[in-house]
């Protein structure tokens, strides 16, 4: 009885499965790991520059999103939609956000769909004092650290990615 | 009068800010934009994925952690170390897993410093069962939208920035 359980992660044969798995190769496996790592290393590492501000990784996405809006203002499904979260979830942030005078929330006259989460002058202020810090960290801990070449090449392997991502989420 | 903020994300000038800030140009914008976005839509991907299993995206680290450890248990101290979390909040993680049958915590007889995760019989059948759907999630969505030479640079990209992440990570 063969009671061996094999991971996505673990080393692969060349030939699928019985059940046509194709188990990811040494190559392919040490990127995946690679990508899952810096990601989540990246995360913590931007929540830590951020907390001194009182702020978490998705209140900055937020205020990001608003202060690149015309009139600094967006409706909540349009916004939901930017941050990639369900608008239940994106309702609770908000909630938290307007809490802290960051944002306001906006009933739009005339438009029976509209409610609008709005940056605050608190909120563009707080962007501004906060923004050079975390571009900082964006480049010392990743953007700093590619060549040229680099960014290029890898901006070119994750964009037909994050294409056909994003057109999947869209489905739902 | 300037009110203009940038953020992190806003087309940047070549010069520096007056206050030393080098913003992200154009290449580095939309690199770490994409980069961003592969990372949140690929996690939401993998949790739909896991849904059926009854599984969040934590759990199956922790399920693959353990199942390629030694006697498939870690001491709970190292496992925390490689699920790059916190030790209280792994803590509450392997108590949802310990509900559902996935997982128990086991002392140490001689070890008073240990207390050890361990996978239990049924954590172990549902790494068995749900592996080959993960993996051919993690092929579907990255690893076959890239080509070998773009799998091998990615990594040669990443490594290092994984390696220097993970040594502030040490740092605390």
């Amino acid at each position: 009885m063969d009671t061996s359980a094999r991971t996505a992660l673990s080393p692969a044969p060349s030939p699928p499965d019985a059940d046509g798995t194709l188990w990811l190769n040494a190559e392919e496996q040490r990127l995946w790991r690679a990508h899952l790592e810096v990601g989540r290393l990246l995360a913590y590492q931007m929540e830590r520059g951020l907390q001194p501000f009182g702020l978490a990784i998705n209140d900055y996405t937020i205020l990001v999103e608003l202060s690149e809006a015309p009139e600094r203002r967006m409706r909540m499904t349009d916004l939901a939609v930017a941050t990639l979260q369900s608008k239940s979830r994106l309702s609770h942030q908000i909630t938290r956000m307007e809490a802290a005078g960051l944002v306001t929330r906006e009933g739009c006259p005339g438009d029976r769909r509209g409610l609008y989460a709005v940056l605050t002058e608190h909120g563009w202020e707080t962007m501004r004092q906060v923004a050079p810090h975390h571009v900082r960290s964006v480049r010392e801990h990743f953007i700093d650290r590619l060549e040229p070449e680099q960014i290029s090449s890898m901006y070119e392997s994750l964009a037909p990615i994050a294409d056909h991502l994003r057109g999947l989420r869209g489905r739902g």
